[in-house]
């Protein structure tokens, strides 16, 4: 394996009641401001809940955030920190609320003109405001993880960023919080993390053994596990473990020290903001199409994960590898997601506009070998449709 | 699962020439006190690096540490602390030298009369000093946990104490530093995180498959390197991997919201402290033993532990468990550890003395049942005869 450096230190308090640790978690006498998004909290009572825990602090709130949370939007909040004193931060909701609320957190004490340069000039990170989170929607890992992503709509662009500073300070990961939820975003969720799991584990052999069966334990978990939740909402141990598994798909703990792709979110990225497409709903379709091109370069990491994580006995190499991506395909469209583009009413013709999007964001190079040019994204791209 | 918290803010900087961090991570201006043990960093050329890397601190060394760090060594250098005023403690070596160190943290700014009072009236730790680690016999994964093994010699007393607070700051994984240990050293160092996996694996099903799927992959991984490790001390791979399962099997992440044992490791220190067996030598001898007394109430996790690490294909379920108890004493024997007491020259008079220690230290209601009391930790010692 590779070398790596380590470091986590976000609290996680897993399971039903954990949401009355928040009153132990945030300092006393803070000035908090209660971050969440569309009114569903309201509507499953977890909004009377937060309210009850802050009982003692002084809060504010701001709601509103939505999915593929804006630069624009979330500046308003920041802009309320800045008049109201904020010193703690507390998301309520997915990865859009958790991502737009760090976002805020490093935005507010940022002293140049704009904190969009903190995103596109990768600007180091100075004064930031600490942030905690409760989790309703198991998706992206971003509760417990230091990366963001924010979409500047005026330009369509949606870009992420990490830095150490943005690991919350706790998370609330309570997963009867998830049992309202719609199941297409369980469906999206799942996905996600499949994803997820997959730009760190589908790569090429650096002999790590230990980081490669955590992958495919999560894998595993969520091919098992994420029908069941599509089948039944009420069932606490299956959203545990759903919850459990996308956090841990993104934790950090299976991509030390190991080679990371991450060429179908940049691709998907782009799908997102110019066509709307879910966040998901993009890496369902590229995800595979990725696999397919990259097929020579990752055919060990491929036939590996066809067979551990599959179960594919075939002797053909080739065999394995087309099972194996078939079988993720398939994964996909029994979570209700679709894996073609044409499915989107998305052509051969939109798809220059979408590598001009890459060019401009300076995505020449992506994938573990940096060998996905813009001209192989476009191929990708086709595969796709 | 069960509910849980998780917290572990060590930084973990792995591989070759990270020992260069340590520069960075202590404090500058701090007085350190560079523990270690014996003279191997002085053969092997580690000693001179760390006193390079000092360089511009004020550094103060105390070693002579040896396995099993006892309570009245370990208080010589609490004096030392106090004395010099040390505000960073660097321990280098293995598990010993960091949970000595771990008591010296938490012993120095103790107020009352006799440190031992932390460990044995289960006090709460006020002040601190913070520790830093670097590893170079993995086995205890005492290098990114917050838990400490010491023995009061003078009564033959073992004990474990856990803190928050004993977290290291951080921890430098260089495997080129376990390169020139005794074989003996990396049998025992397997041996004991198989052993650790399997304390927190091994119990009954709650339905918490990450976490089963994680600690799967660190016995599967301890099984396929630990041989390599003994046969090859040079390749690095294999150390690299050795190294890191043996940290991943106790740093929390296997053992979160699952029931879990330790009654091997109870029986086990009793063990070490009357007879001076190794650490790993009693658990390999104590480990099988428990498996089989207790195959009953483990039955669900013994068979899925013979079938998913071993692969065993029988249909019989007491002889998947049979030969799962077997191939883990192999296993054992096929790292040069004894699996039976009497190979050690105890004999059933001998176990009185043993019981009566654990009666002595409360151990009466072990396991994850508490099912284990003093005439089942009897017949456990005598099934392991």
């Amino acid at each position: 394996m590779k070398n790596f450096t380590y470091f986590n230190p976000t609290k996680i308090f897993f399971g039903r009641g954990q949401i009355e640790n928040i009153k132990k978690e945030i300092p006393p006498s803070s000035n908090v401001l209660f971050v969440y998004g569309g009114g569903s909290i309201k509507k499953n009572g977890l909004y009377d809940q937060v309210v009850s825990e802050l009982k003692g602090f002084n809060f504010y709130e701001f709601s509103g955030i939505e999915p593929n949370p804006t630069y624009e939007y979330t500046m308003k909040a920041v802009e309320l920190i800045r008049i109201k004193n904020i010193d703690f931060l507390l998301a309520v909701g997915g990865g859009s609320v958790i991502d737009a609320t760090k976002f805020m957190s490093v935005a507010a004490g940022y002293k140049g003109e704009d904190p969009w340069d903190i995103i596109i000039k990768k600007l180091p990170v100075e004064k930031t405001i600490p942030l905690g989170t409760i989790l309703t929607l198991p998706a992206t890992g971003s509760e417990m993880n230091s990366a963001s992503v924010i979409t500047r709509s005026s330009t369509n662009d949606k870009l992420g960023f990490v830095r150490a500073q943005m690991y919350p300070q706790f998370s609330i990961l309570d997963p009867t919080f998830t049992m309202s939820l719609p199941s297409k975003y369980i469906a999206n969720g799942v996905a996600d993390a499949f994803t997820h799991v997959m730009e760190q584990y589908l790569t090429y052999p650096v002999n790590s053994p230990i980081q490669d069966r955590f992958a495919e334990g999560i894998l595993l978990t969520l091919i098992e596990e994420g029908p069941k939740a599509l089948s039944n909402s009420q069932d606490y141990d299956v959203r545990a473990n759903i919850m459990w598994s996308t956090t841990t798909a993104l934790n950090g703990w299976i991509g030390l020290g190991v080679p990371q792709d991450w060429s179908t979110h940049m691709i998907g990225h782009e799908l997102t903001a110019l066509f709307d497409l879910d966040h998901a709903e993009s890496l369902a379709v590229i995800l595979p199409s990725v696999m397919n091109w990259n097929r020579k370069l990752k055919s060990e990491k491929l036939i590996q994960f066809g067979r551990r994580v599959w179960g594919i006995k075939e002797n053909s190499n080739d065999l394995v590898i087309d099972t194996a991506i078939q079988k993720t395909q398939e994964f996909f469209s029994s979570l209700g997601l679709k894996t073609r583009l044409k499915e989107y009413g998305i052509t051969n013709e939109d798809l220059a506009q979408v590598v001009e999007k890459l060019k401009e964001h300076g995505m020449i190079a992506l994938g573990e070998h940096r060998n996905i040019d813009l001209e192989a994204s476009q191929k990708i791209l086709q595969y796709a449709l």
